[in-house]
């Protein structure tokens, strides 16, 4: 018996993500159109095996599933504006960094024209592409997300959040911004240090461990902020505000700015100032759920 | 050939860590004597083969080598003001929660009594003792941790950062700071998605994943920093605040607290107005280094 044959998929941009996404679908067998605005980017995957499109409208015609990393938001209207015709009863991707609602506008434009969209978001870098440490977030059409997973699950494991086609944006934001704040923390860590003569490259490799042990905690973080119930945890407000406070008058003494960590220590006085000082750490997600009234 | 004797260990203080640390001796083999001031909690140490010390002071003439991870400064004067006159000619390794000015006493108090002094921080929970997960920190003699260097490494991998006794505390406590930011910018996306519906459990496991990315990064972070050359990055402060800058405005639209990442735009928006905006990411170092003379 001969193998299933795999659908053809058309990538348009072959910038830093784009790239290695049309490589990946090639690794998996699947015929690959690939299109990018300066036609020279596109000529190393055709010697790989892709087939080089002269126009995005050529592109688009090579099969149903059409997926656009490009760079941003104008770069998809500007290479889809002479494609319109095409796009008709075909999918689009768009992984384009957008804001939910140019993912919205992008969403309706799409559906004006008569094509089916998923708004993506991927959180990868270049070198992730189809490997375990990255992933991609979808929003928008659930009949395309249930008809193109096995594609999709090609350049990175696919996870999908609701018809809004901004609900990938979304989650993008909240998961980067788990991020920065571990940046923030560590650059000011490295800042602390220096005061004492520890280089970053010496902090770097035991704060990246204990990075590593906060998320195994983050399940445990989950589960009380999910069920708002904070008396079973064993690491209290009152504890970790004691060590907050501990690292912000250190930082003080030492001469470093306090920014980084001085709403935490604010989250965790006016907790514990609420009468709740024995629940657990977690718990400053109440406080966090709506904005602080004090504040402009 | 019979293997090499290990050497005695005592261990006071039998809590959440001080049991699995004595059993992780006594699983390496060591000679164990522990003591705990409610007697009861050795009962089972002594059942798997340590020898009981009815005193801290008799626990302490057992061997060269007295590990102390009780809950805190007031513990450990408690514990050991009775056991002066045995410590002289000891090693004292201070594991309890301590500020560098509280190490830095026990060490002057322990030198009085004719004992050295090694202050530790645990890097651990009571499952990640003896195991490649947790580390523990430490200064003050640096005698003492060359001689000790085996045992202390049956604990946890053992860094030391100097004779200053207090610089172990100065090292945990910026370690846990990067680990705190990172909690606090979970708990900020969870309230963000909260109000679109999806549950922090959906979102613990993705944000764990992309703090293992974030830890892979610090190392290029740090070289940046140590080096204050910020040209080569492709991660630009423009690039960051845009993203920043969209979570924050996000986060406002969907009515949520803002507190977490007020300070980190407000950094990447300095930057950009001191004309660094496309320097890397990480020279929000060179904010970090000093207070802000803005700030109280």
């Amino acid at each position: 018996m001969s193998e299933r044959t795999k659908s053809p998929v058309t990538v348009l941009g072959l910038g830093r993500m784009g790239t290695p996404i049309a490589d990946a679908f090639l690794a998996a067998g699947h015929p690959v159109t690939v299109w990018n605005r300066t036609a020279a980017k596109a000529g190393p995957l055709v010697a790989r095996g892709a087939a080089g499109a002269a126009t995005a409208a050529e592109a688009v015609t090579a099969g149903p599933l059409v997926i656009a990393p490009l760079l941003d938001h104008e770069a998809v209207r500007e290479a889809l504006g002479p494609a319109t015709a095409e796009l008709r009863g075909r999918t689009l991707v768009n992984l384009a960094n957008s804001s939910p609602d140019q993912a919205r506008e992008l969403a309706a434009w799409a559906a004006g024209h008569g094509a089916d969209y998923l708004d993506g978001a991927m959180m990868a870098l270049p070198q992730t592409v189809a490997t375990p440490s990255g992933f991609f977030l979808y929003s928008g059409s659930q009949d395309a997300f249930t008809t193109y997973r096995p594609e999709l699950e090609v350049m990175a494991p696919a996870h999908y959040f609701g018809t809004d086609p901004g609900a990938a944006e979304i989650h993008d934001l909240a998961v980067l911004g788990t991020g920065y704040a571990a940046l923030a923390g560590f650059l000011h860590a490295a800042a602390l240090l220096d005061t004492v003569g520890t280089p970053p490259e010496v902090l770097a490799p035991l704060a990246a461990r204990w990075l590593g042990g906060m998320a195994d905690f983050l399940p445990e973080l989950a589960r009380e902020a999910g069920s708002g119930s904070y008396s079973d945890g064993v690491s209290t407000i009152d504890l970790n505000r004691a060590a907050v406070g501990s690292l912000v008058g250190l930082s003080r003494t030492h001469g470093v700015a306090t920014d980084v960590h001085d709403p935490l220590k604010a989250l965790l006085d006016r907790r514990a100032a609420d009468g709740h000082g024995q629940d657990s750490f977690s718990s400053v997600f109440e406080l966090l759920r709506t904005r602080n009234p004090s504040k402009g």
